[in-house]
């Protein structure tokens, strides 16, 4: 995860990665009160495995391949496919092709 | 806007509506507790004024083109552009070009 976040009003690039994918990171791009924006970057192979997130969010795939498993189903995200998933919403993905996420999360207020 | 909203793990199309764009309305995508998810769909010369969101917003550009006011600046959101704007940042968009934008706002919490 990289240090340096967006801040208000500032342009963040959210364009396929590509050829670059197999080298880039996940990285966060906003860190902001109740609010976390990251790009999640997945090879083709990995995945992130049953969790619950740390509230409610959105997963945009920006490129390749996800399948996800929640609400007990398993779906295929591709580029422009987007989901929401309710807090506490048990869900795990794994890339069919190198893939990569837009997930943004409304952080839980305790 | 639609009055259907996508339930929890449901697939949602973010894809650029493409020659579809001038026969489709803005539409709510995702309204849920403390988050709504929607499309704003400007043709070219279109314009939302000055204003602030119900709360913190993140702006990402499906296609098209606009111009963004904000923080005494203005700056131009093309295909995968994204921006974070803080809780009650005045700003306005105008559009270049036929666009839509994914914009979803955390609601404010009174």
């Amino acid at each position: 995860m990289a240090m340096n976040h967006a801040a208000s009003g500032e342009l963040i690039d959210v364009r396929p990665l590509g050829a670059a994918l197999r080298q880039t990171h996940s990285r966060t791009l906003v860190r902001a009160n109740h609010l976390e924006v990251f790009r999640f970057v997945l090879a083709a192979g990995q995945a992130a495995p049953d969790h619950k997130a740390a509230g409610a969010l959105t997963m945009q795939c920006l490129e390749g391949a996800v399948e996800l498993d929640a609400h007990g189903r398993t779906q295929i995200l591709q580029a422009g496919d987007m989901v929401y998933l309710a807090d506490a919403e048990p869900h795990a993905v794994r890339a069919l092709e190198d893939a990569s996420l837009l997930i943004s999360i409304l952080l839980r207020r305790t």
